[in-house]
């Protein structure tokens, strides 16, 4: 299974806490890590080696230069860096046809080996619609990136990508192009992006099982008529996702903080472990 | 390290929950599982052996004759299986000066090295001291069964026996007697036992860290001043105590029932990988 990660490098302890979930629910799974980054050096990636290396799973660190798309537009206060997630298949090795993007701030709580081994037929994506969140209805989206016939709002934070199909459809310039026709109305840009400029080419996902927003335990048990409580999380999601501003590394209160908290902790526990080997 | 559980057969599925995580949170640690019944046979044995080989730890199981105490008096619907985890001595090697029990219904979260490694001096036990505990607090117990100089009234979910000092003091004879003196009032008969007897040979030890009982968050962060919040338990906290009636592989609600249900479900799904081996 192919694992990626773009990120810089103050996340890249978010981003161990996250692969410590997914190696504790993937014992026997081959598990290739890409790990997609600017500013993250062979220097930094001791920990995170000794972690892959501990687990049994591969790493592949690349590092982009800055010159990577150098001629991309910006916005505001977002780096190019919005870019990677969304290009990372200009990066990643000709030979791969399938990748798992996974945002740092999730916990894998179970196996994704049915999810990562979908049919996605000639889709680009496979994600997850994010209903009703705070301020970002579907409807509101539709209207602000122009109406498109998509199932509503993607979320980025799992993706999962049909890099074959990918190498033939995607092309950077329509990317940029989107980016400066839309500049001001792009609010969260790469999700935005996917959105806007992919929404009808990507096949939807259960998010309750991958991309369960920490925040909506009771939207999602209400919606399910009660059958979706704790017991059918915890043996049915895979995924759950800290969605949101506020971060389970900082302040975070809600179900599902104790056990955000425990990987922290045992993540920390076993790379010191890994030091003082 | 040495690991006591003693249970019957129903609650050999519990126990491994509890086995998975104190594995998880010792993956360097030389652990012997020491574990006693009377209705758990060589058939019964296979997932906790698989699980116990995967972890690399060490498995004994001992399984006592129905004899065993044939003669100790019963108090109503109590079987003699009661007598199990005081009198665990008689039946445990010889050559073993030390071990740690504890009870199906806790998750280890953290290290156990110094709690194991702590100097005993000539006392028989170290335990936690559990006050204010529902329609038990510690007054009443003391009354109940007859003034002692004890610290408070201990929780005999977590025991740390300091074998070689109980092997030159306990007698099964001095507690059956107690027992017959004090039948009408013990209610909960090993913990009674134990306080009644020998309350004052007991040392303490802190709660939250060894012993938190996890129906009271809001009591031990109300006490400390607000120290005690869920990043200082996570960190902290060693030893997690679903105490009560209300267990956690029920219905449980609470900050810590995501906690023990991902458990839970991670010990199954390591437990199904070992079959399919």
């Amino acid at each position: 299974m192919n694992i990626l990660v773009t990120l810089d490098k103050n996340y890249l302890g978010h981003a161990q806490v996250m692969l410590f979930s997914l190696f504790a629910s993937h014992p026997r799974a081959e598990l290739d890590v890409y790990l997609i980054s600017d500013d993250i050096g062979a220097d930094d990636l001791g920990p995170l080696q000794r972690q892959c290396a501990r687990a049994g799973a591969r790493l592949h660190p690349i590092r982009v230069g800055e010159d990577w798309f150098a001629d991309a537009p910006t916005i505001r206060y977002y780096s190019r860096a919005m870019y990677y997630r969304l290009l990372a298949w200009q990066v990643l090795p000709q030979s791969l046809d399938r990748i798992l993007y996974l945002d740092p701030d999730i916990l894998v709580l179970g196996p994704l080996g049915e999810l990562y081994g979908m049919e996605m037929g000639e889709h680009l994506f496979a994600a997850a619609v994010h209903k009703g969140i705070i301020g970002l209805s579907g409807p509101v989206n539709k209207i602000r990136l122009a109406a498109y016939e998509a199932d509503g709002y993607f979320n980025s934070g799992v993706l999962l990508m049909n890099l074959a199909q990918i190498r033939r459809e995607m092309n950077p310039e329509d990317i940029f192009r989107f980016v400066r026709e839309n500049k001001a109305v792009l609010l969260l840009p790469d999700q935005d992006i996917l959105n806007g400029l992919y929404g009808e080419r990507i096949l939807p996902i259960d998010e309750t099982r991958y991309n369960y927003d920490a925040r909506r335990y009771q939207e999602y048990l209400l919606a399910s008529q009660g059958e979706k409580d704790l017991d059918w999380v915890m043996k049915n999601t895979a995924l759950l996702h800290f969605c949101g501003k506020k971060k389970p590394w900082n302040a975070h209160f809600g179900r599902f903080a104790a056990l955000y908290k425990h990987y922290a902790v045992m993540q920390a526990r076993y790379a010191a472990l890994d030091e003082g080997e």
